[in-house]
């Protein structure tokens, strides 16, 4: 089971060099679908498991955040990762647009009070990195955000990108050094999974919910978001805190992947269930006596 | 009035061959209290009315962070400076012992969560400092914050405390891109100030409230805390958010310093009323006429 795939094909570290064109989208193996529905059902068990430990010690904090096009296939991988995990011990923020609030505060403001409390999975439906992605490809949209400077779309020059790139980068060290472990999942899809995702969502009655007219116009912006994307991940990925770029035009293979890579993090993590020091010990047996004399 | 003091004499920019003992807590200069005064009711105005575009401009914040002894007289001086201005443009968050909430995240959290929005003034009365400084005096209360790696006292070594410092430097770095100036007050009192002023808390019946026993046992700590604020100020004074070194054994003194310190920095941002775009220009004669219409 643990063969089904290598991660550290799909990792990545160190942006120097980073290609998105050489991930697939596709799996290159042929991995048997009921196969793949078994890994992630064991992971998910796993996971659950580990959560357990990592909330009794109440040390350490696992950040999740997921980042796709549209119909990437989000939601229901973070519902797959999540399924064993006792409710208390995550908590999941799907970013959506700013408010007024929001908008009146630095970039990085509502991401960092999202981040995930000790002994805690957090998960981030979207992130901070829509400050560098959707804003990216659409920079008109800086000019809600009250930035000294950008008055007009062309003042957001390379500098200010890399401005953005830099207190990412910082705030995600700074989150590791405090003893959270961050992995970044970018659900890799093909333009043509997409569109047929999206027909799926018109024809069958029981997705039309999930369907929007401002998806489908957002394709057309295609290749300025994989470009985000690369220049993204080149920027952000550290040994701290990783990218995995998962093929996803497969929703049971990216499934089975991202749940692998938290499994493998948190048995890494080595969670373990705090052991009493010698005085609360010896406290044990007077309160047994205590309450068995009553 | 503006030559009362040179700025540049308290503020520190470069904490490289930073030495807090050559900083003088009495002023050198007998200045009139009179005097003194005036230019503190002088400039809070100009701060109120230099406020007032700040928060019509919508795009720069100012963060004033105050640090000093017990009995340093913050709280006073930050009234001082906040007199002439409108409170909804400014906010106060005074740092107390943190909450089990704020314990189980990192040590930033509660910080930046507090920064100020857009268009405001925000004091912190203590911050994000704490960590370095009574939580350096006081290891052990580390050993309550759960970070992963401090399982004793001796664990927080010089490399822990250097993961603070360049956090904190990180973390202003970030504001400072993102339109906020922040300046930073030491309220740099002697020991024998602070006697006395603790014993007029005991001797006044109008300020007993405000003793504590334990503020008089911190005072054996004098000078680890002196080394911690000179470390503390030597890692972080940079030229987006200097530190402010300023004699406070004459509160007079301090708050006439602090005062020039804002009123010269919110000069300097320049803030301006947003002119109407031609769009907008074009639509208040449109307007005066249908109201007039009516």
């Amino acid at each position: 089971m643990k063969n089904l795939f290598d991660l550290a094909d799909h990792r990545i570290t160190d942006g120097r060099n980073f290609s998105l064109k050489k991930h697939d989208t596709g799996s290159k193996n042929d991995v048997d679908k009921d196969e793949l529905k078994k890994s992630v059902e064991n992971d998910a068990e796993q996971i659950g498991k580990l959560q357990e430990k990592l909330y009794a010690q109440d040390r350490h904090s696992l950040l999740l955040i997921f980042q796709a096009m549209d119909a990437g296939g989000k939601d229901s991988c973070i519902e797959r990762v999540l399924q064993g995990v006792n409710p208390q011990g995550c908590s999941v923020t799907s970013f959506k647009s700013p408010s007024t609030e929001e908008l009146d505060h630095d970039f990085l403001w509502r991401h960092a009070k999202a981040a995930p409390a000790k002994g805690m999975i957090g998960v981030h439906n979207r992130s901070h990195y829509e400050e560098v992605l959707v804003v990216k490809v659409h920079p008109e949209y800086l000019l809600g955000q009250h930035i000294p400077g950008i008055n007009a779309v062309k003042d957001a020059d390379a500098e200010f990108w890399d401005g953005r790139y830099t207190s990412i980068r910082h705030f995600e060290e700074h989150l590791a050094r405090q003893g959270t472990t961050i992995l970044k999942f970018h659900l890799h899809m093909g333009r043509a999974a997409q569109k047929e995702r999206f027909l799926e969502r018109i024809e069958d009655p029981q997705k039309n919910w999930k369907f929007s007219m401002g998806d489908v116009k957002e394709r057309a912006h295609w290749d300025a978001y994989m470009d985000a994307y690369e220049a993204a991940i080149s920027a952000t990925a550290t040994p701290q805190a990783p990218w995995y770029v998962v093929p996803s035009d497969d929703q049971w293979v990216s499934r089975a992947i991202v749940c692998r890579a938290v499994v493998e993090t948190l048995q890494a993590m080595d969670p373990r269930i705090p052991k009493l020091g010698d005085k609360a010990a010896a406290e044990l047996p007077v309160a047994k006596a205590a309450l068995l004399a009553e």
